[in-house]
């Protein structure tokens, strides 16, 4: 049985689209139980609608909410040990649920996230890893927002972390994984790319195929599994090709509806448009997946509807079904145990010993 | 009269497309005259193909040529005053032609352009503008490239250099101008970012009105005419859109073709997806423009094709026409007359006097 903690009152729609979210995920296992926090007088009245969901649930009333806007300091001042957000992350730590599931702020949630379930031994910062629609398929991307400039080391992490990811939702044995970096040749201040690229092949890990550079546009052709970057820049990536795709949609429905023989021929390729939407629909690849955390907690788009917070909660299903944490961990032993000691006296004197 | 120089040599199939590219951009102006620098031998069969552009420009022959792989340093080793690329910046330098366009390799590009030219004075590094096709037109990204990891001086210049273009190629007073940031209110590292965005706001700068930080999916809405960010993030922004506008094009023909009736139906609403392609032609806004230089070199995609290079001619011809550089230092000029003196012990005596 795994059991989902769910902040029901996170996100543009708060229990409006979490608990159908949830009802939704829960027709599609029949091994799964919910912990629902959220404000019971709200969460009620849309809860009577789901009988089947409210019957495989607990729900904990809290009468703290975090708001779309509050900021991750002003969130943990207030929302501490008493919120929503708080209480389902808790759930994870205390052993009660697997994973838990947010629509909230991204900021506030990974302040929570980390001062509740820290950071796992040996890993310096978490990130948080994003499902990309390729050409191929689907890649992962990773941090999209999590660490700011993030140094060798904590790219080397990334490219591990993101690789047990990758065998946990994609179940393949050594994912391929790349970073991120720019074709320019005349370049200075990619110092940390260049070097992480060094470390990661010295390293020679098992458990991941490292390709070495990827540019931007080989996101979208899946040429890697993984594709590994600092926060700001995947941040940006991933919005400005959310962006790209709006815009194209956009601009192709207005072409269209301005010729009568356009929409014709519109009804006719609908099938292709339907696949079209199909493969590129974000709400169908929604859900950032918190990474080097003592515990897996899943990010859903603040503005998704009840399918794609029903997807963000397979996500975080598919994690726990599969053993992420485990991999993470076990990957991570793996590489440290072959690392060469850190060159501090100390340490040299006790291996001496 | 505007005298565009261009190397013929540059690009994935040098004068094959240079060629036919520079005779369709004289096509649409009359008061342009080229200086054309390439191998005789190869593209005067090619030029005696377009007689009209022959008759308007002077040839130059150059034995050596820049490879499109060469490394910045070794093309300088190489091919300095004797290539292509090399004979087409130093023209501009000589005063010989108003604008230089190249589709030869971009580091190598910048690295001839910023040795031959030199850095305008009181810019600190150059940057490459990308002109980005917008729901609303068209917006102004720049670094795309030259300048990796821009501290906060070096983003106010780009977004006065970039609001100068602006003004030089949309022909608005007052350009509207962002700063390319993360949402995520969490962040560490991003300092520079942020004191670039106090830095402007306190410059008051006459010329851009700037609104603040933008995000990635800002760029494709057209939230603002010009997107400031540092060369790493620019350049994966720029192709990780790219990739996913090939990445849907690409879908959209597989499913298309998969149903008899989509292919009807993609006849009949032929005239809708022609306006998408035309609003999103690469060729269309092909041309990266160095700024911060002492004179005015355009960048055209590698791999474009004579209509592609054209564009490029084209932008080179629009930022002569406009009187870019002289924008640029005017802009700059302002800038530093009312900025304050550096508050080295020296300034504060001589302030006292």
């Amino acid at each position: 049985m795994i059991r989902i903690a769910i902040d029901v009152m996170g996100g543009d729609f708060g229990p409006d689209v979490a608990i159908p979210g949830a009802a939704k995920a829960l027709e599609r296992h029949n091994d799964v139980t919910f912990l629902l926090y959220g404000q019971k007088s709200k969460c009620d009245p849309i809860l009577a609608q789901y009988p089947a969901l409210r019957e495989k649930s607990v729900f904990h009333d809290c009468e703290v909410s975090v708001s779309m806007d509050e900021k991750p300091s002003q969130a943990l001042r207030r929302g501490r040990y008493v919120s929503s957000m708080w209480r389902a992350i808790e759930a994870v730590k205390l052993g009660e649920a697997d994973v838990a599931v947010s629509a909230g702020n991204t900021g506030a949630l990974m302040a929570m996230a980390k001062f509740c379930l820290r950071t796992m031994a040996r890993v310096e910062r978490p990130a948080i890893a994003g499902i990309w629609p390729t050409l191929k398929g689907e890649s992962i991307v990773l941090d999209i927002g999590a660490t700011i400039g993030a140094d060798s080391q904590q790219l080397l992490d990334f490219a591990l972390m993101g690789g047990a990811m990758a065998r946990a939702l994609f179940d393949i044995d050594r994912p391929t994984v790349g970073l991120l970096n720019v074709g320019v040749e005349e370049v200075k201040g990619q110092e940390e790319v260049r070097e992480a690229g060094r470390l990661i092949r010295e390293a020679d890990l098992a458990t991941i195929d490292y390709r070495g550079f990827v540019e931007g546009d080989d996101i979208g052709k899946g040429t890697v599994d993984v594709v590994v970057t600092e926060g700001f820049t995947g941040n940006i990536a991933l919005k400005a090709a959310e962006g790209t795709a709006r815009q194209i949609t956009t601009l192709l429905r207005e072409a269209i509806s301005r010729s009568f023989f356009a929409k014709i021929g519109y009804i006719l390729a609908k099938s292709a448009f339907d696949v079209l939407r199909e493969k590129m629909d974000p709400r169908k690849v929604n859900g950032g997946v918190f990474l080097g955390l003592n515990g897996i907690v899943i990010k859903s788009h603040g503005g998704t509807d009840a399918i794609g917070f029903a997807s963000a909660v397979d996500v975080g299903y598919d994690m726990v079904h599969n053993g992420l944490t485990a991999k993470i961990e076990n990957d991570l032993k793996i590489y440290h145990a072959r690392r060469l000691p850190p060159p501090a006296p100390e340490a040299l004197v006790a291996d001496e010993e």
